[in-house]
């Protein structure tokens, strides 16, 4: 009974068909290479050193803006006293930053095989709260791509100022370039991650070494204020700095929240490692969290130390300015300069890129659970899931092109949406702990506990601080899109249950008592014909064959001509349609066949098959019409029967001068 | 054999199915009246008064610009000399117009069915030079329209100043009105059209009949020259003005062809007229011409005679002037000047209406010549040509949109379109009878053959002297237009040969020797179920079931609950699909099916329906797009097997919360 087949033999020679593939499919495979098959899924497990450039990117990229953010917030208000506010702000968010390392060695611990803040909410607290950190972290991939992007773009054009004009444009050909190499299906290689995420690392060595000595040699330059119109402002005394500042610090510490982001990568990648993988989880975790403290710090230090002064619309960047008074003017310094600017630019691509991987995975994850488009589940023609890409690239456009490729407009949003989630699974994680009671369990409610307060706070003070600014789109979407999700999830589900009831009872069900066959029949040509010769092969109860009148001298020439054809199987019916809506009486004459609801009612319906697109637009599209219309009736089984017209010789031979 | 059936009976109570109209369909109803039968088509005869108000109103509205737009030509090149032209051009071209009068008394008697130049050039020239008629043709009535709203947005203008900067809207807003009531299906009822047409009629002969009076009595006013500027210009003398005004004149005359527009109206409408129809039509084609001679050459003597200046945009309108002046500001004056404008308003919308009758009459004609595409022949719900309705109304509304409602700039096509159809007539006459030889063919030689020289020479003038002011437009268009034509007719009448080849045999031959029915499941579910059950109620020579294995864990169920499913007829094929082209993988599954040349596959696919499009939103559309690559084979008849979900209950007892 069950023959499992081959792939579909050749056909054997000298067949009436042949199968070339469709244009569209042709170029698509030109652009996306040979299409890959299911069993070539594989998974690279990774060395720590390749792990920490694989996932370390998003967080690491953080410091090429986090320092620029919190001056930002700054300098406008307080001028020069910026400079003395940075580095403890820095400091601060360094310990939350710690806290949150933490936080994640327990949760790749608990959950090695992946420990997303969706898995670990729905786990923890059921599947509608784990929607809300579903949604706060896709809105965060979002942001990781529009940030980066937006970033990446600051970076190129504060190195090659002629390209300043076409920021905007930059930052959506990253985009475009990423969306490509992706969907053609870049593996996670390590090789490819590690140069970059190594090259950055490195130049920042060399630029907070090369600062350190010179602040050490007491050579180290300081910018120049009086450029920046920031002298006026001057130094205001501590009393007014301590009144009007303490919101104003909030709003730095939340704007500088952005230097997290992307701490939770390694907990989602655990699989990926080599065994012992929790354990070299956790140590890669804990040399990322050094590594990004140290670049963090290094930088705001040399920020404050130098004065750095933010530039309103972001670009020259503060880091270029660094890189340029720590180099110097010298040959070496340019080179060192140079090095420095392609480096950042690079690690903020690939930091974008990694959200093209969390992105789709995490939406294809929800979408199995029925709370996504089922579509985001389709793996595309190289096996990545191309649809959820494609969301995540429209998505982060219309944020780019909305803000101008504005990192500081788009920090709030993205602050408020990765600490939304951070609170999600340190409380899942917290609740884990109290639910298993593990050994060593009263630690991780501690650790959790800490760590998910500590994220709500700051959650909170975004939240404050900055909801005129950003913030409120995600205070508003979040909850917009958790309820899309919940309907959409009940949709889902409410047609699950309907199509499984019984199903095994309706597929043994006895048949209709009659079947009956109705061939529409417009006019007599080879077309009606075709359908009439398909007709006489099934063998219904009854037979006839219709003909909708809304003309009647055509339906008189159609009878006699019918009378002539002698088929004796085939009586044809003519239906008067005085309104001329033939899609109407169709469905009238089904509906009439199908009345006792004993009746199986098969409707063939010529359609003809065009060689070209306009040659389809000179005719009606009765045959859909109707097919459309008879769509409404249960047991009415509309069946087109194809009339292919013919390629070339036919067409060319009509003379119109002899008409 | 042939059963002719009453209209759909009522299903009888208690059936399954109810078929209330779609809210589409409703709406269309409401809107546009209940739907009339085919047979509820009516012809009323006229009587001559009511024929000239029907037939009459495109030409006599024509005096409402005529005057003016010789003026517009003369006026800036010439100043006051214009005065002095404009009588001997309106002379020259009431001379056409007595031309155009003798030459369509002649295709009246000749065609007294119908006789537009389309008709008239089929008839004498044949199939391919009827084109160029029926295009010049359809683009004069489509500048009729435009030309029409264009003139009556001016004369509301004139009178209301306060509506002037709407002027290309309220033109719009016409063409809208015009199309709703005959897409309504205003039917030509002399009694309607009767009002405007003898009340613009009577209008004129007051105001020509006032100021002949005032010019006996030498009390007629002039307009102040001052005011408008053309004092300075001063009068050219003789001699400049025979040197450099040939060619002036010729523009002047060429723009004032517009006044004949829509002579031909009544021998397009002869079987209108009441018995003896080609007699009374004659008769009133002579008042016809008579009224508009009179008007036109009465507006010209006092735009002459009070030297009325044309303005630049055409607003106020010169017989907006012209009736300021004649009435004078006293309060009877201004109730006659009102009249005078609303009856010109109206009598221009009247003319643009008649083209809701010609254009689409002319392309149901085209279209059955499979000239143009055949949805032109179709009658709408209210039994008009609704598509041609709407194509009439696109194109005018492009033309008053792109002018900006300019009258001036219209005439120019205007003008070429109509002499180029009056050509193409007059010329098809003399043919007729140098071929037909009928009693008195002689002097109908003599007078269309005089008719088309010259139309021929006013269409010649036209193109030279206004070809950069509009003109190029219709030489360009006609051209491509006629090349369309008959590219599509070529593709018509290819398909006709090919679908009508053998038509008796092949709807005659005999079967295929196999029929295979392919049921494509894509898992276990009611709507599977729904096309198992219906495959089963069919008896072909083999019968499988599909399923295309793109996800090989699915599979694998899928036929583990087949086997526990145990239908012995029923066998499941599971096909390879690495490479997740499950519309390729089905395509190359029935190919082979079809291979031998001899088999007729039914292939069944489960479609669900789904009752809002939000709900369909969410699924692929893998059924569509199976049945979309299979559309390439011939004898693959794909049936849609329809499953619906159910309304109501199954969605909303489902309880998200205890999931």
């Amino acid at each position: 009974m069950l023959t499992r087949a081959a792939p579909p033999r050749p056909l054997p020679p000298g067949t009436l068909v042949e199968l070339p593939e469709e244009p569209t499919y042709r170029l698509k495979r030109r652009l996306l290479g040979r299409p890959l098959h299911t069993d070539q899924l594989a998974h690279e497990r990774l060395g720590k050193p390749t792990a920490l450039a694989v996932f370390a990117s998003d967080n690491l990229s953080s410091s090429a803006y986090a320092t620029e953010e919190i001056l930002h917030v700054l300098v406008p208000v307080v001028g020069l006293a910026a400079f003395s506010l940075v580095v403890p702000i820095t400091g601060a968010m360094l310990l939350v930053l710690g806290i949150l390392i933490l936080s994640y060695r327990q949760t790749i611990k608990a959950y090695p095989s992946a420990g997303g803040a969706y898995v670990v909410t729905r786990d923890n607290f059921g599947i509608v709260p784990a929607q809300v950190a579903g949604v706060a972290l896709l809105l965060g991939y979002v942001l990781t791509v529009a940030v980066s992007v937006a970033a990446g773009a600051a970076a190129l054009t504060s190195t090659f100022e002629a390209l300043h004009p076409y920021r905007v444009g930059i930052a959506c050909a990253f985009v475009a370039v990423i969306l490509f190499g992706n969907l053609r299906g870049v593996r996670e290689s390590g090789k490819v991650f590690a140069v970059p995420t190594y090259f950055f690392m490195l130049n920042m060595a060399v630029l907070i070494g090369v600062g350190l000595a010179r602040f050490l040699t007491g050579d180290l330059p300081t910018a120049d204020l009086e450029q920046e119109g920031l002298v006026e402002l001057g130094d205001p005394g501590t009393g007014l700095l301590l009144g009007a500042s303490a919101f104003l610090v909030m709003r730095a510490f939340a704007q500088g929240g952005a230097a997290v982001t992307g701490v939770e990568a390694i907990s989602n990648g655990v699989p990926a490692f080599k065994p012992p993988e929790w354990r070299n989880a956790r140590s890669t975790l804990v040399v990322m969290g050094a590594a990004l403290g140290v670049m963090f710090f290094g930088l705001s230090a040399l920020a404050a130390e130098m004065q750095v002064v933010p530039h309103e619309d972001g670009v020259p960047t503060v880091i270029s300015e660094i890189g340029g008074l720590v180099y110097g003017d010298g040959l070496v310094g340019q080179v060192l300069y140079l090095c420095l600017q392609a480096g950042t630019t690079l690690i903020l691509i690939l930091a974008a890129n990694t959200s093209y991987a969390d992105f789709p995975r995490l939406a294809n994850f929800q979408a199995g659970d029925s709370f996504l488009p089922r579509q985001l589940t389709k793996r595309g023609h190289r096996l990545v899931f191309s649809n959820g890409m494609l969301a995540l690239s429209a998505a982060s456009l219309v944020l780019v092109i909305g803000t101008g490729a504005s990192v500081q407009r788009l920090i709030p949003m993205y602050a408020i949406g990765v600490f939304l989630s951070f609170t999600m699974s340190q409380a899942g994680m917290t609740r884990h702990h109290l639910r298993l009671k593990e050994p060593g369990w009263r630690l991780g409610v501690v650790i959790n506990g800490v760590g998910a307060a500590v994220c709500a706070l700051v959650c909170a003070i975004v939240a404050a601080t900055q909801f005129t600014r950003g913030a409120w789109v995600i205070v508003v979407v979040v909850p917009i899109l958790v309820v899309l999700l919940l309907r959409l999830h009940r949709q889902y589900v409410a047609e699950d249950v309907e199509l499984e009831r019984d199903v095994h009872a309706a597929a043994t069900a006895p048949i209709m008592r009659r079947h009956v066959v109705l061939v529409f029949i417009d006019q007599l040509d080879r077309s009606s014909a075709r359908a009439i010769q398909y007709a006489r092969s099934l063998t219904p109860d009854d037979l006839r064959a219709v003909h909708v009148a809304a003309d009647e001298q055509a339906a008189a020439e159609l009878a006699d001509e019918w009378r002539r054809l002698g088929l004796a199987r085939l009586p044809l019916e003519l239906v008067e349609c005085p309104d001329r809506r033939v899609p109407r009486a169709a469905l009238e004459v089904v509906a009439a066949a199908l009345a006792d609801g004993q009746t199986e009612v098969s409707v063939l319906i010529p359609r003809r098959l065009y060689r070209r697109a306009w040659h389809r637009l000179l005719h009606d599209r009765t045959a859909d019409d109707i097919a459309e219309a008879l769509a409404r009736l249960a047991h009415a089984n509309v069946t087109f029967v194809p009339y292919h017209f013919a390629e070339g010789e036919a067409v060319d031979t009509v003379d119109v001068a002899a008409l």
